[in-house]
């Protein structure tokens, strides 16, 4: 990581970066403070920061810094709304436009450091702005925007080892499959990407969500994410389970749907424009400060 | 983790805990600073503090605390020549005695902090008093003791899938079983743990180490930690490695011999009465204070 040094101005030797690590049903982040708007992370820093052994270790890093002061046109337009912007990158360096659970592990570390006082407030991604609501302590709801169909006109199969399921293909607008099981089980260790056909239905590849209804407005799912593997929680993934539940196992969607992970419990509901909102809890685990020999 | 009081004092309601996170050669912990002696760390907070996704993550704990303090008899004994006691915790809870790579990121913790300054100093551990001494910036060398063939009257053999090798079993004290080959792909992926025989050599399991030599004063391994897996290093296995090569390949272990482990290089020498050093790295990643709700 490299900080744009003010002119004229040398380089503190012991320059030290604030930090917190924190999660969202097990989908865990490292947060880093940017007020000034002064730190330019590299890949290469990212995947430093979010190991797991030689690093603090995340799924992902969350940095924080003031929209009017983000390097992208399409971010600092969202500036007038949102005085924070969640500048996300994934574990493997790569940028991302949002991430649900990633969002409320970012409003709680603004209410937690006070940087947000309102209960309800307005975060800047990539992915458009994202309004937030309190609902507790360490509980929030994030509007996540719409969803649609996959364009295809082939049925949509997913297939692990001998098993095959129908699946309920879905955008949000990152690519989803959803296939509705007897038992989470069915699945077996999932160590691999499941196959998703026809590949032409997602030509960059699609998250996997094996979903069981367990009543009219709770279900539960494991899934696999699209060049991760298998995770404890997935917000995109819990909206587009909840989505084909509504459309294809009866789900109540417009009430509030208790979706269960594996890294605990996320609510989805979806109102009369077809706007789904995500809710659930975010922990700030630890704050403190980054020793500078992983910053350069 | 539960603070005794002071009696007639209510715990403060937002308590948080001094904590750091460092790794010797990928080897990582996570380090609470008990400088009162108050911290009463159950197997649970143990394991919630590990936990890479809910808490902050690490191979395993380190408790910081003045060794006159220590609530057991072996270690208070060692507080006239170690003022500092590390507490070592494995990842699942379990108390360990010692961690070779865990003692250089305690006693880099020591200096850094500046609860140590001189450059060679004691350590009270549960398997008896460390001698640390400091190289250089984040580089230390650790007493590690003496090392004992494995009490057997039958060849060792070391068995992966189909594949098998006599072995070389080694008690430092903690058990080893070393296996000599040509390339460290020969042992596959080492998913499961290697079939080590006769079983009655190691009652309670064993470590394996794969090696190869290089070169009399230099060799690589990978290691299979028993109850854990496949690991980036583990210091006795390397000292383990080490005696045995010097033993068995033609290794000079009077001088000090390079060992490359995954996650990095450490250095082995055994001295005239059979002491082995352990050298290496030592990193502290990040410090900061740790969430009172982790600490419940």
């Amino acid at each position: 990581m490299r900080t744009k040094p003010p002119s004229g101005t040398a380089y503190a030797r012991h320059m030290t970066v604030a930090f917190a690590k924190g999660h969202g049903t097990g989908n865990d982040f490292v947060i880093l403070a940017d007020d000034a708007g002064q730190l330019e992370i590299s890949a290469t820093v990212v995947r430093r920061l979010t190991d797991r052994h030689f690093g603090i270790g995340g799924d992902g890093l969350l940095r924080v810094v003031p929209t009017a002061l983000a390097n992208e046109a399409d971010v600092v337009a969202q500036a007038s709304v949102a005085e924070w912007f969640m500048d996300y990158r994934n574990a493997d360096g790569s940028i991302a436009e949002m991430c649900g659970n990633g969002v409320r592990v970012f409003a709680h570390f603004l209410r937690v450091t006070g940087r947000v006082v309102a209960d309800e407030f307005h975060v800047a991604t990539r992915g458009g702005t994202k309004r937030v609501t309190v609902l507790g302590e360490g509980e929030y709801a994030v509007t996540m925007g719409g969803s649609a169909p996959v364009d295809t006109t082939q049925p949509l199969s997913i297939h692990v080892g001998e098993r095959t399921w129908s699946a309920v293909g879905v955008l949000l607008p990152n690519p989803h499959a959803v296939a509705f099981v007897d038992s989470l089980e069915d699945a077996g260790s999932l160590l691999d990407m499941p196959n998703v056909l026809p590949a032409s239905a997602y030509p960059h590849g699609t998250n996997v969500e094996f979903v069981r209804a367990l009543g009219p407005t709770h279900i539960e799912m494991r899934v696999f994410e699209r060049g991760v593997g298998e995770t404890l929680s997935c917000g995109t993934g819990a909206c587009a389970a909840a989505w084909a539940a509504s459309r294809h196992q009866g789900a109540d969607l417009g009430a509030r749907i208790r979706v269960d992970v594996p890294g605990g419990t996320v609510y989805v509901e979806e109102d009369e424009r077809g706007i789904m909102t995500l809710s659930g809890p975010a922990v700030i685990v630890a704050t403190g400060t980054i020793d500078e020999g992983l910053l350069r």
